[in-house]
């Protein structure tokens, strides 16, 4: 009986976290992937490029894995494409736009032409073995984002994606009610949905609101004016180009991503510039100050992107000049309040008038994802029999959770999961039913993984820097044949420290000769001894502890 | 004639940034310096401990420095003494319990008694040189805050140290708004005013809202309730000790400066501590659990401190259970979102109640420094003729130029300088003139300060490691006599890294041997050459950049 074959929800990343976004529903051996994304490292990783979900076990079980659904373009939803897809080579389903995104990335990452990518609309119906593939239309931070519907024998599951209910949306459809509504009532077994804003009260306000703010800015402001926001806001771009186009000013764009969006989204018609607005950096100079706008990349303040350099007045094309308008058009994204708050000071110090702050005061800005009455709505419109919240660090979900009680789930039937915890439903019932290897990778450079021990040893490095000392001794001879060398770095800038180091040394040679003293004794003890006994020298001098290496060699 | 002689004013830390408060009255030769803060390091500073003004200028006119006033207690106005007094012995002259707060850090220090510590009130006057200094008391989120009078033959310069004003305050008097309208009436020539929330709009609310919440929770919390602020907040530990009373809890304390705090504000009368409330952490066990309240420290989730232990569970006498109720009474400091982030996540899965966000949401935390209208009130009541914004990063300068200007100040009245800047005034007219050495001194152990290169060296080590090459050679014998050796650290962990290893070696070693078959060649050739062709080829093998020592000795 079909009924008896399991249904299960797990994620390889996503919950308990914000950032690399993936999640596998299985039935029976069928198991279909949503999404691959990255997440960014924060300072405990250091020296670190990127973090992806570990994937030991889609490829301990590749034969099963049908193919990966991709909601959309953000990068924590598909910036883990270029790593995963190198272990594993799955058939990949995405809109028009977020396929468009993942071609660049595919491009620049040379697995263009291997992988099977198949674009789907919100109409489109897949089949894998027995579940049925269908979606339903969002509103978020990007177009074409898609929440999933798979149905089941044992029941229907649901997977919200990223989303907001844009009443009012740019240069797009609303989330299409009456579908969501048709789900709901064709019985929802679990819905699985984002929890982003879970601790927001209220409802998202419509990225129309932006459009309005920015367009009397563009009309008041007597000089240029920069506009620095996410590229792949295309809604937030395509209105930008509505006010210039409504107070006669052409735009330029500044950095890479921005660049590469406004094409693919031009090229797929998710984007309409007006005739001849669009200018190329280098002809601002020929234009008056009021004439001109800017979209610009670094909203966060990265360091090296657009607005940064701008404000560091390091950029080669365009200057930020006293009287100018800089508009940041985006939230600060946890852990990046230093750089940005950095980028305003500098930006104010070339004189310019910077609109800045939470979008709540400016109106620059609105979030992507759905706030408290948005999610209530989702769990009315989708009166699943379970919900586990995802997309959320642990308070996000675990306010998410509440919500859901308050609108009717059972305390019991609202799973807080981690990252590899399995959901099993097996007659119209579910529980956590086992867990499947799940954790992250760690992308340096071009090596896959770095592990604990290496990250440890950079970080302790960054604290106190290192301190070598080589020895060449000969026991045959009873001697020491060169050395004691100390090379040091990061610890005490070796001018100016000579007598520290010159006492160094002379620690060395002496457990160098007790060493050659005793007729005994093992080099592996020298080693040791030199460690310690110059650790506790140089932490009695300079309260430090920097790492010590001694390579102590026997001729 | 007195009045030729010039009276300046600067800054040696506390501009441009916020923390490391240093400022310098000078009239004629006479110097009186305003604090002396510490401010922390960012992620930019690895493995430093703490900044401090860099007081060259100080050190080299020592003669001419005839005292300290200390504003108030907090670290970025007194954190920096125990550093600085070790290069310059100057009386100093503070409110009692910020000499207290004072006299716990020289005694850590070991310097409690070598400096001469001067208890002054709001009605004291000093005379230094000709320059009469007198007080007036300000409300801030640290009792026993003032803010100082410098009246000169060339004018009166007002600093008004950190401030709001409380028009409720708790356990202590408002700011005198006599006074301060007497000193404006009087003639202002400057005034230096802080600028923290300078970008804030309205009006600072009073301490006292919060009392009523916190008394709120403590009547309905059937558990535990632990309440996580900053120590130095005595008017909040106050609110806290009275809620507790008329809610029949008993209150311990966790945390190394809780208590430090807590015992010296009680001996010198600004705590009072209803009698039987105060419990030891040990006597928590014996209670019921609704009769307990907990103050802590770590309401920024700093990971050593109490709350971030109790949130790992991992603290020895003191546990969070399920239904127990936190409070953060507190904002994050710009910089500790993330680990605050990971507190609270924590205490969530520990199955506390937590309440936390921004305290306008809470009503859980106020600010200690003035907004917009109250720094237009303090502009109104001074009435001075130059403004000189202090105390924030440049942007909040920048906001505090524009309320100087909305007020009637004049725009080139306005001075927004950088730390060393010279403001001189002269005949009534001021203007920036000159600039005298001002910078900042890392501490990191026992070390005074940390050059540039070894915090490149320490980034550049955080980011790609080390890999230390060693090899001992003999030109006259022409042969290698040991190595090469190579020794990684944070680059890639040695086990499963062997063939790169190895032919990392073979690089080396063919370096080695062309180097001995050029009978010409020097050895710091070598060691470049080592250096160049590894680097090579690490990079095209990992796609990473280590720092590459090559310690290689002749015989």
């Amino acid at each position: 009986m079909a009924d008896n074959i399991p249904l299960s929800f797990f994620a390889l990343g996503g919950v308990g976290e914000i950032g690399k976004n993936m999640y596998v529903i299985q039935y029976g051996d069928d198991m279909i992937v949503v999404d691959c994304g990255n997440k960014f490292p924060g300072d405990d990783l250091p020296g670190i490029d990127l973090i992806v979900p570990d994937i030991t076990h889609l490829v301990e079980h590749r034969d099963r894995v049908k193919g990966m659904i991709l909601t959309h373009g953000h990068e924590d939803h598909i910036g883990g494409l270029p790593y995963i897809l190198k272990q594993l080579q799955i058939p990949l389903y995405g809109t028009e736009l977020t396929l468009g995104l993942v071609e660049i990335k595919l491009k620049e990452a040379d697995l263009l032409g291997t992988i099977e990518l198949n674009t789907v609309t919100p109409d489109s119906r897949l089949k894998f073995g027995e579940v049925d593939v269908s979606f339903f239309k969002t509103n978020h931070s990007i177009p074409d984002c898609l929440g999933v519907v798979f149905e089941t024998p044992a029941g229907t599951i649901v997977h919200t994606g990223d989303f907001k209910f844009d009443l009012t949306p740019v240069n797009e459809e609303s989330a299409d009610l009456h579908r969501l509504a048709d789900i709901g009532k064709s019985g929802v077994l679990a819905l699985v949905s984002e929890s982003t804003n879970a601790e927001r009260p209220g409802f998202t306000p419509s990225e129309r609101v932006v459009g309005k703010h920015v367009e009397e800015v563009f009309r008041a402001a007597e000089q240029k004016v920069f506009v620095a926001t996410f590229a792949s806001n295309v809604h937030r771009l395509q209105q930008v180009f509505e006010a210039a186009r409504a107070t006669g000013r052409k735009v330029a764009l500044i950095g890479r991503s921005m660049v590469n969006v406004v094409d693919v989204s031009v090229r797929l018609g998710y984007l309409q510039i007006p005739d001849g607005i669009l200018i190329e950096p280098e002809d601002i100079a020929k234009l008056p100050l009021d004439r001109i706008a800017v979209l610009c990349t670094g909203s966060q303040g990265e360091p090296m992107a657009a607005l940064s350099r701008l404000a560091r007045n390091n950029h080669r094309q365009v200057e930020v000049i006293p009287g100018d308008t800089v508009i940041i058009s985006a939230g600060p994204i946890p852990g990046n309040e230093r750089n940005l708050s950095r980028t305003v000071d500098d930006l104010f110090k070339l004189g310019a008038h910077v609109i800045y702050g939470p979008g709540s005061a400016t109106g620059m800005h609105v979030s992507g994802h759905a706030s408290q009455e948005e999610l209530k709505l989702m769990l009315h419109l989708m009166r699943p029999r379970y919900v586990i919240p995802v997309h959320g660090e642990f308070r996000m979900l675990h306010q998410h959770k509440r919500l859901a009680e308050a609108v009717g789930i059972k305390k019991d039937h609202v799973f807080i999961i981690e990252n590899g915890d399995v959901v099993e439903f097996q007659n119209g019932e579910g529980r956590v039913a086992g867990k499947v290897p799940a954790g992250r990778t760690l992308v340096d450079g071009l090596v896959g993984d770095v592990g604990n021990i290496v990250l440890r040893d950079r970080r302790s490095l960054s604290q106190d820097g290192i301190l070598v000392v080589v020895v060449t001794l000969s026991k045959s001879l009873n001697t020491m044949l060169s050395g004691p060398d100390i090379v040091s770095r990061g610890f005490v800038y070796d001018r100016g420290s000579e007598d520290l180091l010159e006492q160094a040394k002379q620690i060395v040679e002496k457990s160098v000769h007790l060493f050659l003293e005793k007729p005994d004794a093992r080099l592996h003890e020298l080693r040791r001894n030199v460690k310690e006994s110059l650790g506790r020298f140089l932490f009695e001098q300079t309260k430090r502890r920097p790492m010590i290496v001694a390579m102590i060699t026997e001729i």
